[in-house]
């Protein structure tokens, strides 16, 4: 492999606002050797993940920031190239966190071997991957659903959205998923099952969501945070959940993170709010991509995964994200 | 009876921003007479709380909202003078929704008997009433305490804050809490038992917890809202747990609720957001009195009544708690 290049996005500064194809520099390097324990991956799909942006901040968080100068995080998934390692051998498909390039050395114990042969590659950076568990473990851990339940999910076509509302449906739950644009909330509800789909772009949402839930909303999967969560706030139910899984309308904020000014709502209506980082649940993996993969192999539940090729796209890709413009889980496509 | 006169305040007009005299009318009438499962009560002592201020407002709450001209709602005590119901006999002592009145006609299935032997009057109002209850249920069943947790307790000096702490004192907990002015501060160390307690008037509140608590707070018992949820929301430990039992310093707002611009920090840390409300709890009164009781009567906790008299003072004496300026249990004194 040592004929090989590496192209890599390095972070440059911090993004202020929204990210910028200027927060990062893109490198043509060497291809490492790994030493004793690691092991090489050459990587053929990355996953793009709203969680990428706090990773940018200097701030404390469930994980240190990238580095000024260091290549920028991401999950992945690959193919082991070389191994000096004897848990991995080459030609193993691998998942963990590989970067934005094209090959990475990391530690073989930091990496899942999986089968390519029981689903297409992205799939395992979406539904069988950390948006998967994300979905799987938030929802019926944190939001405790019960069938009969009205559940409200944001972002509701996105990687975590979509699978949060098909398992709410396996739950018996009346689910109503909030996006943005008529073709998402079309595949809502004609793909994917959901009862309704609200178009935060159109019309008046608050109005919307009290027409489709006049009973009050029992569990609210938030991934967006801002004037979403108040309306929905709004609306509780008696004893609601609201599952606090992430905020994306505030993460390129440059102004404080806008609190939800009806979070007495908690009060009224004897409701809770919590928050989770789906890595607490790594030991009960297995559980999720099983349960996940039996739903997907008997059709119960749809995913979709959005590709986009070339690792030179990384910054404008990401930017899709934030605006809203993927359609189910995005992954960039590095190599076949 | 029917010589007495009963003087009452009515809500004139609902206030907008602080509380004031005149959204109150203060007016002379006949004592009214009990129709059949009814008594007429003469008051002795009102209980004064911050929920009052959202009675006034016309907004869904979990009790509807004082209608103008309607006598102004308040929990109180007193004695039974003439009974239409053979559940309650003359003289018994009552506890129940009197009204800031003189003589009050209920339903007699509304009130509890109370012994008043049992402890002075103004205590059913506080330890062994409503914030009492509030501080038993809110603190052990919402936030779920352990031995060694770090729990802070705002609006401390206050009925329910002054409770929570010392019963977190019982429960193995370390208790720092937040209250306004040098002489609340020493009464929690010094008389309560508190291990710590910061005068959010003066110094940085921000700065002082986090050398109070520099492993990061467990329980968080919100009274107040505000800025100083804020604060304590930015200092969670893993797994923490607030429970959002008021927000005094948002009642009065002309603007709209401060949503806490921190929450985040609730997924961060794994950490929940619970609202509840005393009523719910009603069918286990009796266990909540009954280890208050014990714990007043062994000396474990200490309760205090910060007591006015007079039923003309009430529009000034309520203003007291939007100030911070009771110390204690406030209440009302209409009557010997």
């Amino acid at each position: 492999m040592s004929s090989q290049k590496n192209r890599h996005f390095r972070l440059r500064s911090r993004p202020v606002g929204m990210v910028q194809a200027s927060n990062f520099d893109f490198v043509t390097g060497e291809v490492a050797e790994p030493a004793e324990g690691e092991v090489l991956v050459q990587v053929q799909y990355l996953s793009l993940d709203p969680a990428m942006r706090g990773w940018m901040n200097d701030a404390r968080s469930y994980m240190p920031p990238v580095a000024i100068g260091e290549v920028m995080r991401a999950g992945g998934i690959g193919k082991v190239v070389t191994s000096a390692d004897p848990s991995l051998a080459v030609g193993d498909t691998v998942t963990g966190l590989l970067g934005i390039q094209d090959y990475a050395v990391v530690k073989a114990k930091s990496l899942s071997r999986v089968d390519p042969a029981l689903a297409p590659l992205p799939r395992f950076l979406g539904a069988l991957g950390a948006p998967g568990m994300t979905a799987y473990f938030g929802f019926l851990e944190v939001c405790a659903p019960k069938s009969g339940d009205t559940v409200v999910v944001s972002g509701a076509a996105g990687a975590v959205g979509g699978l949060v509302g098909q398992i709410a449906k396996l739950e018996g739950c009346r689910v109503i998923g909030i996006a943005g644009g008529p073709d998402k909330c079309r595949y809502l509800t004609e793909e994917l099952g959901f009862d309704a789909a609200i178009d935060y772009k159109a019309g008046d949402v608050f109005k919307t969501l009290r027409g489709l839930a006049p009973k009050g909303v029992d569990v609210y999967f938030d991934n967006v945070g801002g004037d979403l969560l108040d309306i929905v706030l709004a609306q509780l139910a008696r004893h609601a959940r609201i599952a606090i899984c992430g905020a994306i309308s505030q993460y390129n904020n440059t102004t404080p993170i806008q609190g939800p000014k009806n979070y007495l709502s908690l009060l009224l209506n004897r409701a809770r709010m919590e928050g989770f980082v789906v890595f607490d649940y790594a030991p009960r993996y297995a559980e999720g991509v099983k349960a996940i993969a039996g739903w997907l192999a008997d059709g119960s539940i749809k995913a979709r995964e959005d590709v986009v090729a070339g690792l030179e796209t990384f910054p404008e890709t990401l930017l899709k994200l934030f605006r809203g413009e993927n359609f189910g889980k995005l992954v960039l496509k590095v190599a076949d």
